[in-house]
């Protein structure tokens, strides 16, 4: 049973939710007895239902994709999203959604677990990119809509809507997938699960039993500055940063205190996520992110891409990325022709490493234009 | 006044020190009243002592490079000095330095401050690579070394080395700089950096008055774990582990607990380390590598290069590098052949990373080799 409600009230005017009141059961096993789904739309669905776009985030974003008449603000793609902007809002009917297990709307382990009546938290089923895609489908089945003609994601995204493609191959027309891959390295993993650690060793996590309003704050730091160190590229820090100093204000600073301005940029960027995004949903996210292979779709690479029967790909990779490094799109790219899918690789020389497509608008904005634009 | 000292009996017999019994000025100013510099010998001085090699180590390292007769354990460079390898130590006379401001015999911040009768901790005044550096000198003066035949150092041995070089400059015949730069980039600042706080962040630090016996140990973990991951290369990892999984013999895991290879070779080595390294002495040297500029000397990176009037230079990169990347090397090498030095440079292809030097015996050996052979 699927059914549209009205925003709760501590939402955004913008976001909608899909609730589905009957068991969602999981990849890995296990159900949650009912799911939420947050989603924002853009543009009209055509009378065919045929201009469907569905947008996965990466792992931090909300669905707030871009700013519209219901909520003015910024979106985290404000450059590729709107009134003749590459995802045309004036052709296209856009629908971005908060990933399950996430915290701005969507069902995650901050949710009330309506068992108990308290948070999921760390009884919060094993979460998978799988369910994700599942969940992103159950919003756009709400709306009517059978077939997207396109699934669109970058990062986390991009793994969400490659594992959409190759589970509901009838359902997408059109893929794009930037700076992901079909399955993460042992370097990502090797990140990611040091991240977790970090704030897992933080005692005010308490085994994810934390206090709401007294978070493990210093670990989300810490892993967060990971986080960013790992997002952009080397060459962009270099060029942006250099060795300038920062202007030290105080005549005796803590020991060890920031000196460069690098250490300012990860101190400022870091402060400002910690207090949006919830612990537990991270971990469980950053996890779901490292166990995602397509090999479980089929027993290897090959046969778990040859589920995509999409009738054009667009595959986009970064040659600064160091999390899903340009040779992984290369591969998913090649194996897509192979199989004898109209596919477009595109490597991006930008300097913004895994982020670029936040920010490199020049780049990514003509090739997400033309694919979308051909018919 | 320099004298030579018989080893304490806590280290081992290899171990020689010095100890100046006068004020040690330092570089970023203020002095150390007294100071001991824990170093290791192999081979024999020649009559005009002119076959003198000085090693200055990684951040890490003991003195102990090699096995000898009187400590028989595998050193740390163990393929590259002995009789017949490319230091060969029946040629020449080999000396390696554990740095100051470490911990395996040389005075540093876990040492005692003579004036208060405690140990330093954060009371050690600021050190930096140039200190190492002449703290290094001292030791071949105290042997009766003015010329060094060669320096070589490797990662902060690599800067060591140079600072060395660019300081003293009619003492050096050779230079032997590997994976090493004249100042590090803001990325591998950022990494550092973050280390540093993660082990501040652990309560146990206390602001550097840890106790002894129930050190940082947490911090000193997360923060090896992440030097792991920098030090090694994303094209490595993949082919060691690939997404090799964990046996787990536990029927229920901790949550978020290794399920990867990669995540048990970043415990293991990291729980390797943090019996061995002091707490605050690791702070130190990390900060060192940070600070460390050849502009410094001279207003300007050509100007610092410039101080430098060897007679040869072997200049090696590693191509996976990401701390000291090779573009780093190679601008080095660059500054020393346009200002007339003999100046080799070797961009190794090696697998291995910024660590590459401590394990790629088949591509260091012949190149180390033929560089020190030729006179």
């Amino acid at each position: 049973m699927v059914v549209n409600t009205k925003p709760p009230s501590e939402l955004q005017d913008a976001t909608r939710i899909v609730r589905i009141n009957r068991p969602f059961p999981l990849f890995r096993g296990g159900s949650l007895p009912n799911v939420e789904i947050a989603y924002e739309c853009w543009g009209r669905l055509s009378k065919h239902k045929d201009n469907a776009i569905l947008i996965f985030t990466g792992l931090s974003p909300s669905a707030h994709a871009a700013s519209s008449a219901d909520d003015p603000r910024e979106g985290w793609w404000e450059y590729m999203v709107g009134p003749g902007k590459p995802i045309d809002t004036q052709r296209f009917f856009v629908v971005c959604i908060n990933s399950l297990g996430s915290c701005f709307g969507s069902t995650g382990p901050a949710s009330e677990n309506p068992i108990t009546g308290n948070p999921y938290r760390l009884d919060f089923p094993e979460l998978t990119v799988e369910d994700i895609a599942t969940a992103g489908r159950e919003v756009f089945q709400s709306l009517g809509i059978e077939k997207l003609y396109s699934v669109i994601g970058a990062s986390l995204g991009g793994l969400s809507a490659l594992a959409l493609a190759a589970m509901y191959p009838d359902e997408v027309k059109k893929l794009v997938c930037i700076s992901a891959a079909t399955h993460a390295t042992p370097f990502a993993i090797a990140i990611r699960s040091l991240q977790r650690e970090i704030i897992q060793n933080d005692p005010k996590w308490m085994n994810g039993n934390y206090r709401f309003n007294d978070t493990p704050k210093q670990g989300m730091r810490l892993a967060r500055k990971l986080g960013l160190i790992s997002y952009r590229s080397s060459k962009e820090f270099l060029d942006r940063f250099g060795r300038k100093r920062v202007f030290k204000s105080q005549p005796i600073d803590p020991p060890f205190s920031a000196e460069f301005e690098i250490e300012t940029y990860l101190e400022y960027n870091a402060n400002n996520f910690i207090d949006q995004f919830d612990t537990n949903c991270y971990l469980y996210l950053s996890r779901a992110i490292d166990w995602f292979d397509i090999a479980a779709h089929g027993g290897t690479l090959e046969a778990g891409i040859a589920k995509i029967k999409t009738s054009s790909n667009l595959i986009i990779g970064v040659e600064t990325d160091s999390l899903f490094p340009v040779f992984q799109q290369q591969e998913l790219a090649h194996v897509l022709t192979k199989n004898g899918l109209e596919t477009v690789f595109v490597k991006m020389p930008s300097d913004q490493g895994h982020d670029a497509f936040l920010v490199d608008e020049q780049r990514f904005s003509p090739v997400v234009r033309e694919f979308l634009a051909n018919s």
